[in-house]
């Protein structure tokens, strides 16, 4: 993305990158077929379940001025919006925690002010959100948002990790809380005596530790042994829901035994009862609001204009990491301006609004990738089964599963994309065929297992459609009127499930994975290094990785602590922007460019990776290298965990091409036998050619051909 | 051991066999230092937990005429006899659940019986035990354990899952009972008032699951990636009594809240308290049972007889699998004559006796074996490190290590058992010095990691001897004194505990892993192929594996019926070794003898596995194969599990050292490589001697390579 402030320049381009592929999103979408409800249900479930609790949270904090109802209503109503009209339809729209922050110091301020009180402040939130819309209005207009590539991954990790701190936060406290007295009920009423209080509280341990252990396996079922495939795809792709639904009825199995309000469950108006609805209509009292406090609206609208200018970006960001090799272009100006429109919009109707949501965003992306994944997969599978049966070689193999997934491919934006995609396909492909011993002979199942090998010839790719994100926000829309239905559903699962999401949220967040290196023992880490890892693992020392990694911990709890201050809390966003600056000019000084560069790699500074039509070995052995990744990386995606985790950057591959840095950092002969020895194999296939009969080939050359790949990069 | 009928001679052999090794059982003990203590406080826990619960169970059933003080001492007073003057030191002797069913069985019989009663029950039981033992005596006598060799797998195995289910089923029942109204209690008493006794039962629920789960994981702390070695050695150790501890602490933190009773504890008279002695004086009473009954004794003691003749020789038999390498010889004899002498002594001071039990005994040589390879492994790596410091060459470093080794071994029985050991350990220090390139370069830290390569090169050894075995039993007799503290234990831990040693006591149980096959995917298969796997799974086709199975699992559904039934149940031993015929006549008719010999291997028609001396291709990658065998093995033993998880049989070798089966069965190319590739590499190092620069080594050789290998043999 092009850094450009001349006004309007950035959502233009925006505009024109989204049209060019608007109608794909669609149609895309559609011929996904039933498919499609995997993601969705998803999704649906991240977004609404805290929608849901934040609702509850801020029915407490504003006396009920606003429940659960307006939470759900703002998502549903600006999730379609955006997912029909918005820029970017990978990014999910929610209200967010640091709204109700927001919300709760806005109300508490307004409740004690005589000429504003609880009745108009709806009101008086109405012209704070009409404030907010125009200072986003500016920063869309005047791309603010060109400066995104500024907000490296230290920032957006960060943020990311913040939020899984927020949500492990209220799992913890909302366990507890089921152990207390909840306000605003009749404590005299049995289920609150201490006996069934405690036994609520032991309850709600085994119900939302039931929920977690169970939501986390069944993400993993893909790479289960157990059961048919298919059934383990239907675990995998609908195991969480699935388990908010068991353990919801398991919280019913003792209903005969035990007292009506054990476990607790959701505590909600229905939307038809009176008092729900008064504040739809707030658009008439805006202007009974004394004029000071219109005036006044603009400094929270500030603060809201930065969270949102940030929250959203950085959630849009992090759906779109380059990582999942998306083939569409972002559209972060254009989106800054919607969301202004929404803002106003939901200001004048009295509902919070909503803007982009981590982790929900990211979770939305990977499990899109899942889909097409699978999707690719099972019609690779069935060429190659085809040509199978008509006993093709393996070159033909290769040529109709090309074929195949070139006629899988969206209309693209950056073609080279696709053609890295195919080259993985061919490497892999080609690699296989040679290990093999022989290209031209037919094959068949016995020694070619199709869904095996199609696993690892896949690469990374995501499913970029609208269908998924307007579905889930219809579904979200649903909610409203299923109150009744989610009230059944106990809150102690709803904690469990914020630890779910929480957890969820924590794989591929390098931050995250340095913090685990930290405290990895010396003996181990070469375990980090024989498993798929990022480039920093080899090429920046350990005490750098350590410092860089304290440092940005320190810099977390920081920010954690100030979410705990009352007011200034909202302020918790300014704390990370303030990163940017701080990365731009203050890092470079303490860290080396380069080891900067692969701990926090920023587009701006970034080098392209390495080309692939040179001939020497070293190069030889990056086409290996690449297809490796890719094998990995599929693995990561299938099997380890049944959705993409860490995620293939270019960068990894072009420092895996560098083996020199790799041997240094390698602490075992046996660990080298295991990075190298695929590789060298390929190696040798790739030169036959070249090499033709020449020389006796020694046994120990594997060995030396390492080292002097070693030696020379 | 040789099958003979003569009178005496087995025990005479067993006596000679192990009188040479008596005194090394002590020395070599002692020699191990405090180490010794993490075996013996694993099976301490393991052992005192159960006879303290059946004494509980054996409490309710007898009113209280037996309680936990008598099995606790029965299982003390024998198990420090048998581990002093006993035969198998590794057999671990106590108050079994079958024993329980009996004494519960007669109790019924004699309080009915008026001339007999309560009163004289114990006199009774004497009289019992006395017939027992002579009957146990013949047996020993008459080598009836000469045909120990035709109890196969089949029964052992379907006998130890018989074990495990009856300990799950008893871990269940609890957690159940948690919730119920328990008896011979005062329902009026608070803590049994439905809302308090939800609260127990739930509580239960976490308190149990927690014991499990983190007991489990503690278990594999020695594979953990975070933490000191030090630290993960120490939890991998004591973790499951440390979890108990840890539980039992948790279960007191709420001690404020709730009543005293919550969680229940617990129940049994302390043995100074009136009443816990009348049962030492019963010798008195013998004489005043009417004769009738002193010769109706002998009915029940036959089946005592024939279950304890079966349950001590299986339990022997399971603590002495030759996958664990044993140095020492069995004596099955002598410990069944010993047994009877035991039984006479419990009788006559009136406590049930003991016999050796299962997964106990196993779990016990397992532990031994980790505690050995804890020795060895310390030991070589610090030969290795200092040889490292006089940059020795990897010839020399190989010197020394086998050096070290040789010192290390115990005066040995079975020399070329111990030149097996010497052999793997030459075998992978020479694939590693060449995976190298080169043999007589100094080595040093970088290149050579000591700790993991150490660990790839140790065979599997046990520590045998008698101290571990001697404490144990003493601790176990310490708590009848510590009785006021283990009150202290909630029973929802111990359910916890009896799921939690359900669980160790399957893997390695071929039965369980065959059950484990019928329900895994075939597109999944491969990957049991790709893990150190028992040899069927590739001898034998899947269909009459599933059929064995099958037919196994009923048998097994039968047994655990049959010990639902009130009286018979004590007869479920007897359809045990029913198998034991059908094995021999029925088996063979309906599966082929190569088949059943992977599936069921019998000593008397075992083949003996091949030299490797030879020296042919094959052999080379035998050699390789072997060694890759002790890497995969010791990755079980120190990685996976923290513990010996499958074994390594001298059979596996000998068929993994026929690829030609193994190719057959494999379906990806790409798993071909996996198995073969390190395996090539190592081959065409072993002929550099014998190839020279013989001919131009063309890339794709590997590959055809491995397809000629498939193709011989």
């Amino acid at each position: 993305m092009e850094e450009t402030f001349v006004p309007f320049r950035g959502i233009r381009n925006d505009l024109r990158g989204r049209l060019m592929c608007y109608r794909q999103d669609w149609t895309g979408g559609f011929r996904t077929g039933f498919r499609i409800l995997a993601p969705t249900t998803y999704i649906f479930f991240a977004s609404a379940i805290p929608v849901i609790s934040f609702g509850e949270q801020l029915e407490r904090d504003t006396d009920g001025v606003l429940t659960a109802v307006q939470t759900l209503a703002s998502t549903a109503l600006c999730g379609i919006i955006h997912s029909i009209i918005g820029g970017q339809p990978l990014l999910i729209l929610g209200v967010a925690e640091p709204t109700v922050i927001m919300y709760t110091f806005m109300y508490n301020f307004a409740k004690d002010r005589p000429d504003l009180g609880s009745k108009l402040f709806l009101a008086w939130t109405g012209w704070v959100c009409v404030w907010a819309a125009i200072l986003l209005f500016l920063l869309a207009i005047l791309g603010a948002c060109s400066i995104i590539n500024r907000f490296t991954r230290l920032a957006g990790e960060l943020f990311g990790l913040l939020i899984a701190m927020l949500f492990m936060q209220e799992a913890i406290r909302g366990l507890v809380g089921e152990f207390r007295l909840p306000e605003r009920e009749n404590p005299k009423s049995i289920e609150f005596q201490p006996s069934w209080r405690f036994a609520n509280g032991m309850f709600a341990l085994v119900l939302s530790f039931g929920l977690l252990l169970t939501a986390i396996r069944s993400r993993k079922a893909r790479s289960w042994r157990y059961g048919s495939g298919w059934l383990r795809g239907f675990v995998a792709d609908y195991g969480v829901p699935l388990m908010v639904l068991v353990w919801t009825a398991v919280s019913y199995l003792t209903a005969g035994s035990i007292p009506k309000g054990i476990p607790r469950r959701l505590f909600s108006p229905n939307p038809w009862s009176p008092g729900a609805y008064e504040n739809w209509t707030v658009i008439k009292d805006m202007l009974n609001v004394p004029v000071l406090y219109i005036i006044g609206a603009f400094i929270p609208a500030t603060m809201i204009a930065v969270l949102y200018y940030f929250d959203h970006s950085i959630a849009s960001q992090l759906a779109q990491q380059k990582e999942f090799n998306l083939r569409k272009p972002s559209s972060y100006h254009y989106d800054l301006l919607l969301l202004g429109f929404m803002v106003i919009l939901c200001g004048l109707i009295g509902i919070p609004p909503s803007n982009g949501v981590i982790p929900q965003s990211p979770m939305h992306t990977k499990a899109l990738a899942t889909l097409k994944h699978q999707l690719l997969r099972n019609r690779l599978v069935a060429t190659a089964r085809m040509s199978i049966r008509n006993n093709a070689s393996l070159g033909q193999l290769y040529g109709s599963m090309q074929e195949a997934y070139q006629q899988m491919q969206s209309p693209l934006i950056y073609q080279e994309r696709s053609a890295r995609g195919l080259k993985e396909l061919k490497n892999s492909t080609i690699q296989m065929a040679s290990s093999m011993g022989n290209i031209d002979v037919p094959v068949d199942e016995s020694v070619f297992d199709v869904e095996k090998e199609i696993d690892d010839l896949l690469p990374v790719e995501v499913k970029e459609q609208r269908l998924s994100n307007l579905l889930q926000a219809i579904m979200i829309g649903g909610c409203v009127a299923a109150m009744p239905v989610l009230k059944k559903i106990p809150t102690s699962v709803l904690w469990g499930y914020f630890a779910f999401m929480a957890i969820e949220s924590l794989p591929g967040n390098q931050f995250w994975e340095r913090v685990l290196l930290l405290f990895t023992a010396p003996s181990r880490r070469y375990k980090v290094l024989e498993e798929y890892h990022a480039t920093f693992v080899e090429t920046v020392p350990f005490k750098t990785i350590a410092i860089f990694t304290i440092f940005q911990t320190a810099y977390l709890l920081l920010c954690f602590g100030v979410t705990w201050v009352p007011i200034a809390g909202v302020l918790f966003p300014l704390m990370i922007m303030l990163l940017v600056p701080v990365r731009l000019y203050i890092l470079p000084k303490l860290f080396k460019a380069a080891h900067l560069q692969d701990l926090d790699a920023a587009e701006y500074e970034e080098v392209p990776a390495l080309p692939f039509n040179l001939t020497t070995e070293g190069v030889m052995s990056r086409a290996a290298s690449f297809a490796d990744d890719g094998e990995i990386l599929d693995g990561m995606v299938t099997r380890s965990r049944g959705e993409i985790r860490r995620m293939c950057s270019l960068k990894v591959t072009s420092c895996n091409a560098t083996p020199s840095k790799e041997f240094r950092s390698i602490q075992s002969p046996r660990l080298l036998d295991k990075v190298y020895s695929p590789r060298i194999s390929e190696l040798r296939v790739d030169q036959s050619p070249q090499l033709g009969g020449g020389g006796p080939f020694s046994p120990s050359t594997g060995g030396t051909r390492a080292s002097n790949l070693g030696k020379t990069g």
